[in-house]
């Protein structure tokens, strides 16, 4: 753990960060839906994951229309590096549906992933969202029931319709 | 056809309404995203339909924060009636969601859902969205894939959470 006091880390990642849980003490690990997301670093989150680009001016507007833009940053107290990263859509009463997870593959199987999804739906749930939903890769989908989500409850399926 | 002009129309549902095709001449129906729901209507609709109630201010505040409110009205120049409706949460660039599609069993069977998610899917498109995802019920898979929607792309699973 670098030497920052609580409101060094407030002033950087802002009062409703969280700091995660890492096996190796050396790095701290922050949680933020306050920080600003660098665009340019998304994207070379996204290339880390292997995602493809899409132009920032469509990112930038989707960021701003989403309810919640979480942050995972590796800490550095003059330049923490974004290392995952999650939002969610959604009207933020009824219904929420979560986009985008990543986790740096650097940072990967260190429990890392769980501890974002805990912190998203910690957000959501002081929204009092009522149901939040996600569409799952069959890569993540163990990942996903382990935490306590229903895999297709009344045998719901997903529909993609893709603009022409 | 009822008497009304197309700027009574326009007057009642706004200049972005459409004329549903039905095969009853007598009945006129409108599809609009800009005439405004009444919460109770839409209750009586949900009632219609078997979904269960939810607290009105909590309607209320998920319709405020939708990406797109779309009604289907019985035709009269007087008092329009709500017989079917539908509506989108997401960023309105990268990703929207369609919840709570609903026409009312006695306007069913007629091709009016169908024009219904075709109006939702213009409004959509004129947006730029890139895509548009649904959690489709065992009972209406048939009727998303028929529209050309796509069933469980790349093998995604659909996951929910639901608030303790």
């Amino acid at each position: 753990m670098l030497s920052s006091t609580a409101a060094d880390l407030d002033g950087l990642y802002g009062p409703g960060h969280q700091l995660c849980t890492t096996p190796n003490g050396q790095v701290s690990l922050v949680l933020s839906r306050e920080r600003e997301i660098d665009l340019f670093e998304l994207e070379q989150l996204c290339d880390a994951v292997g995602w493809s680009r899409r132009p920032l001016r469509r990112v930038r507007k989707a960021l701003q229309h989403s309810l919640l833009v979480v942050g995972l940053w590796r800490h550095d107290p003059r330049l923490p590096r974004l290392v995952g990263f999650a939002r969610c859509t959604g009207d933020g009463v009824i219904e929420a549906t979560v986009w985008d997870v990543a986790v740096h593959p650097l940072y990967q199987g260190a429990g890392l992933g769980k501890q974002l999804m805990a912190y998203v739906l910690g957000r959501l749930r002081a929204m009092e969202v009522e149901r939040v939903s996600l569409f799952a890769d069959p890569g993540v989908v163990d990942f996903y029931s382990a935490q306590g989500w229903q895999l297709e409850p009344q045998n719901r399926r997903c529909a993609f319709w893709y603009s022409p």
